[in-house]
């Protein structure tokens, strides 16, 4: 059935500027941080975070997502362990000269002290098909389109709340997580991203983003 | 090089729970709207919008979006066309029986007239490659990922600003759009989301989301 549209929230002209400008400033302050403090944060506000992700649209609506946080130090460290293994090899065979070339300006490598510094781990973890009440298969519409988007809408949720996150990707690392995490089969590890407050001297690359017109067309 | 990192701004506890709360609160009155108004928007409001989406993080910075907005009449006229005449296809005969009975909660179907009466469509490229000043390829790592994310920034900015869109993915339209807005060969597109506001009476699906904890898992 169809309803009325009752929780739209209709602002001024000036305020829509105001509010448009507003964000765009508060997200243009965000940075991928690689360096973190082991500082305690309070879980009701990771969970407001995931709840925000939790509002994404969807195909068809099958909000096809679990949100996986770590806090348990040991769980970090194995996950840690996991991680660096893969990534070493990654870094020296699997990903080659151009790629690990063009990352060089990050500083990246497969050292991923983040990982047990910082107070949660998020896995982002896409469904790539459900269960229907009678345990067949339900079809996950754009399953990772629609995860990404709501991994979106978390990286804002973490940089309004004045937390930092580390968008990544494991390379090969998937299977291994999902087994010691016991997710099911039809979960697939999408992203990866340490939440807490920047370590104290925490540096980033110096990068600079490409300007409006060279990314808006207008027609 | 790197910098130190001098956007950051720290929040009392309190005051991340408050701002982590309020966030939430704004993007879950988010809904996907499928009936719009033809009242004008000011472009700058559209702006803001794209500058967010532009400060999204992308494999190894390679920024892979290109956003095309349409305001022409004329244009959002042909790109309705082309869109209904494959959608009418893909309704009838490529989406098969189980899709479009998935989709029935939504009431939707191949006739579009939200893309004649909202004031601007944002089409979301994805750039498969870009290319170095030498002219040569370069590659765009996770560029799809890289651009949902982005697009997930974007909505949460067209939300931020008292404005709705609907998330699409044309499915078999991307050449002929592409052809017919000139875009080159290096960009796909990747979503289509029409801008406005909601039609007077405009009604939403009574849909609702999944609770926190069948989202979350925490360890
Ligand atoms: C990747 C993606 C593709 C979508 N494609 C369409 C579409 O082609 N047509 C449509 O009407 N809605 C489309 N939707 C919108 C979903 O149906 C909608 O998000 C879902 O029903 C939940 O409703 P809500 O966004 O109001 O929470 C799409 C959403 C996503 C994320
Ligand atoms: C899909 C995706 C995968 C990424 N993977 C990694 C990664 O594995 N390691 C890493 O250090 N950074 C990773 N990044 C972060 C990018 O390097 C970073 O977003 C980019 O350099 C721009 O910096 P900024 O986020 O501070 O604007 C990834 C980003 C995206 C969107």
């Amino acid at each position: 059935a169809h309803v009325p549209l009752s929780s739209y929230k209709r602002y001024s002209e000036e305020v829509m500027l105001e509010r448009s400008l507003e964000f765009y400033q508060d997200m243009n302050n965000r940075r991928t941080l690689r360096y973190y403090s082991s500082e305690p944060v309070p879980r009701e506000v990771i969970e407001n975070i995931i709840r925000t992700a939790g509002t994404a649209p969807s195909g068809a609506h099958t909000e096809p997502w679990t949100f996986v946080v770590l806090s348990d130090p040991d769980l970090k460290q194995r996950v840690r362990e996991l991680i660096e293994e893969e990534e070493e090899i990654n870094y020296t065979k699997r990903m080659g000269n151009q790629w690990t070339k063009d990352l060089q300006p990050l500083k990246t490598d497969w050292v991923k002290e983040y990982l047990t510094e910082a107070p949660y781990i998020i896995l982002v973890f896409k469904q790539a098909y459900g269960y229907n009440d009678d345990g067949t298969k339900k079809n996950h519409y754009y399953n990772e389109l629609s995860v990404a988007i709501s991994a979106g809408l978390l990286m804002a949720a973490i940089q309004r709340a004045g937390l930092v996150t580390l968008t990544s990707t494991p390379l090969n690392c998937g299977p291994g997580i999902r087994t010691l995490l016991n997710r099911p089969n039809n979960e697939k590890l999408t992203l990866l991203l340490p939440v807490g407050y920047p370590a104290k001297d925490a540096t980033v690359p110096n990068l600079t983003r490409k300007p409006l017109k060279e990314i808006m067309v207008w027609l």
